[in-house]
């Protein structure tokens, strides 16, 4: 079944301390996208500028990602510059130039107004709920917001999270939304506001869920080394929607743990090369036998 | 089968944000003896002065905890004073009164020698190395550490840690102690200076369990509140160990996730309450029930 995914695409130049590229494949529906797309067809909607390299549509076309949603307009795509610190958990935005992206305002095409499974990657609430103005509602909305919403548009964000089925969002925005310094308290907080489930991603620990009367917790996949941080959350938050796609019916909260560890399985993939490099050549036996390892670090019953 | 807990054995003055408590009895060994009792005999280790409560010595009677190894001397018992910042999760330390602690030199007694299991909970590393100095090889040995002895007495720590099996430790320290940001690779290059285990303890984010080619991840128990998280790291060390010794077997790595599991399940009870309150009145069906709860919030296969 498909996911519609809704989001930035941008060219972005990335520092980290050891290397530095520049006119990456990025953004939030770029990552999404293609991480969603080892599960299930994707409907794309989103806005490049004529310098956007045409061969993406190719590999978007022979990746079942239809991108008829994806305005081509005159001028340049959003680019986006960050630098990360010497222990790649923190970084550091250089510079942002919306360009296209400015005046981006998503319009479905018809043939996407009825899809089930509906992923409002990062972008600004208002875009986000626009696009679910535009259609039949979803049996199932999962979204992904970030701290500059939270600071900047909390309103617009306020209006959204109720709307939506699955709220994803990282451990310090969890905390920045309740003003709770417990994440046990501010999952369960943003719960109650809306959304039917809440997953915060915590990085190097792993990913919470919370629905109503249900908790899940796991670790992350043990990495040593991490060349390139950049979209490991929309990742996540693309392979959670594919995978609940493809299951092609409303999600029980044992779909939502394993698409969780799907999800954290392709984010774990992506962080292992810059931009989108690592997803490109990844295969499903290559997800199948992280998935396998992640059963087998995580569990205390039943091994021998 | 009996497992012999060192450690230190104190008097503390507990504030949080909400609360002020003084002379509660606290102490690495007190804390991991009452944790291990509910699984194991203890062995105690330890030295009290005379303002010691007596009651004590009839608990620890009642629940198993041998305290023939437990100087009684004249003076007043260690005493520990310290402050939890508003968010709980740091805290510092008012002041530390050695008093008959200063002259501590733990001495076996014979019927100690030969014990099977060893924790060697959270005292100086040389205090460490001396109980096993007095002993027969046990067949199993787990150490705790923290960042005081890190910095303070490095070249002890360096010589006791080749001779545990497991070491027990909190990413503060792990990090401090490898210079190395990734918990995995510190994890790894502990394991590789000499104990065949190396857990890492990371509070409200779980735990971390390193073999030679084995990892094992957990979260930790979603509490809401914590009323005092003083000796949270103890309890954990004496379940574990405690859980340990009552297989009767050298530990394989499936013990030593159950162990872990048990340590958190004790860990997340006794910071219910201050000192060691909880752990007084809990019964081992609510230890069973909260690991079960365990089981349903990491599992994500095998749930309907």
């Amino acid at each position: 079944m498909s996911v519609l995914i809704v989001g930035s695409i941008a060219l972005d130049t990335v520092k980290t301390p050891v290397e530095e590229h520049a006119n990456l494949l990025g953004g939030s529906a770029s990552y999404a996208a293609l991480g969603a797309s080892f599960f299930s067809p994707v409907r794309l909607v989103g806005i490049v500028g004529d310098d956007f390299p045409e061969a993406e549509f190719a590999f978007w076309k022979e990746r079942r990602i239809d991108a008829e949603g994806v305005q081509r307009v005159a001028g340049k795509t959003f680019h986006w510059s960050g630098e990360y610190a010497w222990d790649m958990n923190t970084r550091e935005t250089r510079s942002v130039a919306l360009n296209v992206f400015e005046h981006f305002r998503p319009e479905l095409p018809s043939s996407y107004r009825e899809t089930d499974f509906v992923l409002l990657a990062n972008i600004a609430p208002a875009l986000q709920a626009h696009v679910l103005d535009q259609m039949t509602r979803p049996r199932f909305i999962v979204a992904d917001t970030m701290d500059l919403w939270i600071e900047t548009t909390r309103t617009d964000l306020d209006a959204l999270i109720p709307r939506v089925d699955l709220l994803i969002l990282n451990d310090s925005e969890a905390r920045e939304l309740t003003k709770e310094t417990s994440l046990i308290k501010a999952g369960r907080k943003i719960r109650k506001s809306g959304p039917k489930y809440v997953a915060i991603k915590k990085g190097e620990h792993g990913a919470l869920l919370f629905g109503e009367n249900e908790f899940f917790s796991c670790g992350a996949f043990p990495l040593e080394d991490i060349h390139d941080p950049t979209g490991a959350g929309d990742t996540f938050a693309g392979g959670m929607a594919g995978y609940l796609a493809a299951a092609e019916r409303t999600p029980t909260f044992a779909d939502l743990r394993r698409a969780i560890i799907y999800g954290s399985v392709l984010a774990s993939f992506n962080v292992e090369a810059f931009s989108l490099e690592r997803l490109r050549t990844l295969t499903m036996d290559e997800i199948r036998a992280r998935y396998e390892m992640f059963k087998a670090m995580s569990a205390f019953e039943e091994i021998a």
